[in-house]
């Protein structure tokens, strides 16, 4: 089978550019509107998407300022949201971002399991930290935990959720009416966990789903992070501004999953891509105009100082001159170091930066036809970038639309796209292997030792 | 407008009695099956109930052994089983449980609100404190808190979230795409609760839905229980084993519910009601006697340990003899003491008690024609001892459709119940109020005192 694309849709109801709610084709109550994200889920699902992907926040500061022009300021929490969406679909599947720093992996190891179940084996999850001070206000601190805590207790929080994951077998239900033997009680296991951070007996009251377990997402960029994917991502959401720094991440976090010995091929790796599709590239170029012209300067500003941890003010500074230098925080480091490196760069102004990474907020922004989007994605594809995208359409529905309709054709045309799903669960269509379960494949050891 | 019967249905895809997979009706792996729990709503909603109502755990112990014929070890988390539900539906509301103990505040005020906005304003929180050391362990405890800490705790979390459901005024948002003002300021609020068990700054990232707050449903029944009803809840779900300690509940909880200032006709009070029904009593007998019959001797004597608390270990005891005396544990009270009150007022043996509270776990159980049982129903509802019930059929789905389809009517033609749904919301079919913000409220009176 040749390799294909691998294709993500991060679509938030709100949209992804800070000034999408204000484009006459974006409803401006769509982050609120059960409604337009179901149409999104059926748009994505018509272009033969893996997932939606939804990232997410405890607290409305997430994602921009909290001030009068951030229409992402409330919106759905993302495992209700999908779990909605589910039935309404049949193939798409569902990445839902939760935390590993303000939730139990219990809880976690519940409610994904739930929604994979609903999903028929559709669900993902994208592991965060979560960032902020006003996060950790919201759960009984004052501060957030520093960025290197954050990651140990992760790495223990998705060990005990995947342990979890496997607590029953999957021929463990018997279901016999006659004996009433409902399941096997040596098929069922407790976790035991104990460890720095979590203590957690087990088992987990919901069974294995079609896919065994919900596929683990990641994010982060940081050493911390790539540390992290390698040892645990299975598809990795990462920002780039050129193939270069994809090419060297792309390669330095197959790496690290060698290393933790894993299948590199079992890491995707997908970089977040923003794309402005016109029939030309003339049409492409005026739509990019037209939305940015939109952003009200204390948006734009406010954007900037929430993506370099929230101690950046502008107000006051002028916003034609440079950015002004701020101490790194124990927020979200890499998204700190990219946008600065964005400003360094580019040489530019306050006003051209925010105006750069408002569509993105940080990601890859190609503006283009329908030919040239497929010739960059191609390119980064097949020298060793990526090994599929997460696309953020700057506004909803119809930059979603033009991908779909213009892009996708063209990615089929070239044989780097499917033309039909290939399986049922998101593992089988993103290739990935079913996890066995592992108290399954200690048993068949043994037995093969004996 | 005359006073109606509310309705809740208590329908866990395992079913409800012990042995109800065993029936041949029952779907054996209907605890695991979306499709089921689909179709059970379905027919919740052509009977015109006002709510689906699930119960939870959060360990695999939950409602029972942990042993081999339990057909409850395992099942969808609620609330993500509801939201995957709400769509599907048009009017039905939707009661989840969910844990003050186990969850944070935030997390709890944020994914009610999710259901409630996906919903359409048909969600309901049943509060609950938790009981056992088995769901202890997996939350980084050894043992479980002690009753009365669990409900200071209950009520602590109960206002904070109810705080959190205001953050945004109903007004909030002004969504000007001209302008660029998507939200007023003003009128987001903090919580900024600092408390005993919780610090919470706010505000919440989910808006009101078009029923302000979902509705809060609670179940206690010991000295805490019934404060905590009196001070908070909206629909209380209780058991009792006849009309007289029924109506004894009532005037004793809306008694606490005016001390707390409160309309006592805004606390709806729904018994627990598990109907076997039939053409003729003799049918519903044999049904009743079918579904006993079907119970294994080891389920029985682990629901009894299960139901009472997890210290009564009947293994070698005579099932034919008394039940022995034991000590009374930090679990659940109430649901202890009644469970021994049901065996010393029959004077039941072991084997004779689990017969009788293997169908509804303590809760009554009615056997007869549908006029007998609307006999019943009608006398509990119209002598102070029931504003509604919750139904528990006790298999699934012939017991719910037996309801829907031979009890409903009869109900109807007593102009006890409806004929069609009132409202669009949850709130709006119970006749509840809607909760006005109350920032607006605060506001409202001080200009009125200006």
């Amino acid at each position: 089978m040749t390799r294909k694309i691998r294709l993500g849709a991060f679509l938030p109801g709100g949209g992804q550019h800070i000034a999408s709610w204000r484009h006459p084709d974006q409803p401006a109550d769509g982050a609120t509107s059960f409604a337009f994200h179901r149409r999104l889920a059926e748009t994505a699902e018509r272009g033969l998407f893996d997932a939606y992907f939804l990232a997410d926040g405890l607290a409305v500061g997430f994602g921009g300022a909290r001030e009068g022009g951030n229409a992402r300021v409330a919106g759905f929490e993302p495992v209700t949201l999908f779990s909605a969406l589910a039935p309404l679909t049949q193939h798409l599947g569902f990445i839902a971002t939760s935390s590993t720093t303000y939730e139990e992996p219990y809880t976690t190891a519940r409610k994904f399991a739930s929604l994979d179940l609903i999903s028929g084996g559709r669900a993902g999850w994208n592991v965060v930290t979560t960032t902020g001070d006003a996060t950790a206000q919201n759960f009984n601190r004052d501060t957030q935990l520093p960025h290197a805590d954050r990651y140990r207790r992760a790495h223990e929080h998705v060990d005990v959720v995947r342990k979890l994951w496997d607590s029953f077998e999957d021929d463990a239900f018997l279901r016999d009416k006659e004996t009433g033997v409902f399941f096997d009680p040596e098929k069922l296991h407790d976790a035991d966990h104990k460890g720095a951070h979590f203590s957690v007996k087990g088992p987990l009251n919901v069974p294995r789903s079609a896919q065994g377990h919900p596929v683990i997402v990641q994010a982060g960029q940081s050493e911390d992070g790539r540390d992290f994917a390698g040892a645990h991502a299975e598809v990795i959401f990462t920002a780039h501004q050129n193939v270069e720094t994809a090419r060297e991440f792309y390669a330095d976090v197959k790496a690290r999953a060698r290393a933790h010995g894993r299948n590199p091929d079992h890491v995707l790796i997908m970089p977040g891509v923003s794309p402005f599709v016109g029939r030309t590239e003339d049409e492409a170029r005026e739509k990019y105009d037209r939305l940015t012209g939109l952003i009200l300067e204390e948006d734009g500003i406010g954007l900037l100082n929430g993506l370099t941890g929230g101690t950046l003010d502008l107000k006051g500074h002028d916003l034609d001159g440079p950015l002004p230098p701020a101490p790194p925080t124990e927020g979200m480091k890499s998204r700190q170091e990219l946008i600065r490196r964005i400003a360094d760069e580019n040489g530019f102004t306050i006003r051209q930066l925010y105006r750069w990474v408002a569509s993105a907020r940080g990601h890859f922004t190609v503006i283009g036809s329908a030919t040239q989007i497929a010739d960059t994605l191609q390119e980064w594809f097949e020298t060793g970038a990526a090994d599929g995208f997460n696309i953020l359409p700057p506004w909803l529905p119809t930059a979603l639309d033009d991908f779909v309709d213009l892009v996708i054709p063209e990615l089929q045309r070239r044989g780097l796209f499917r033309t039909a799903y290939e399986g049922r669960t998101l593992r089988e269509n993103l290739g990935l292997p079913y996890p066995e379960n592992r108290y399954s494949a200690a048993r068949a050891a043994s037995r093969a030792a004996e």
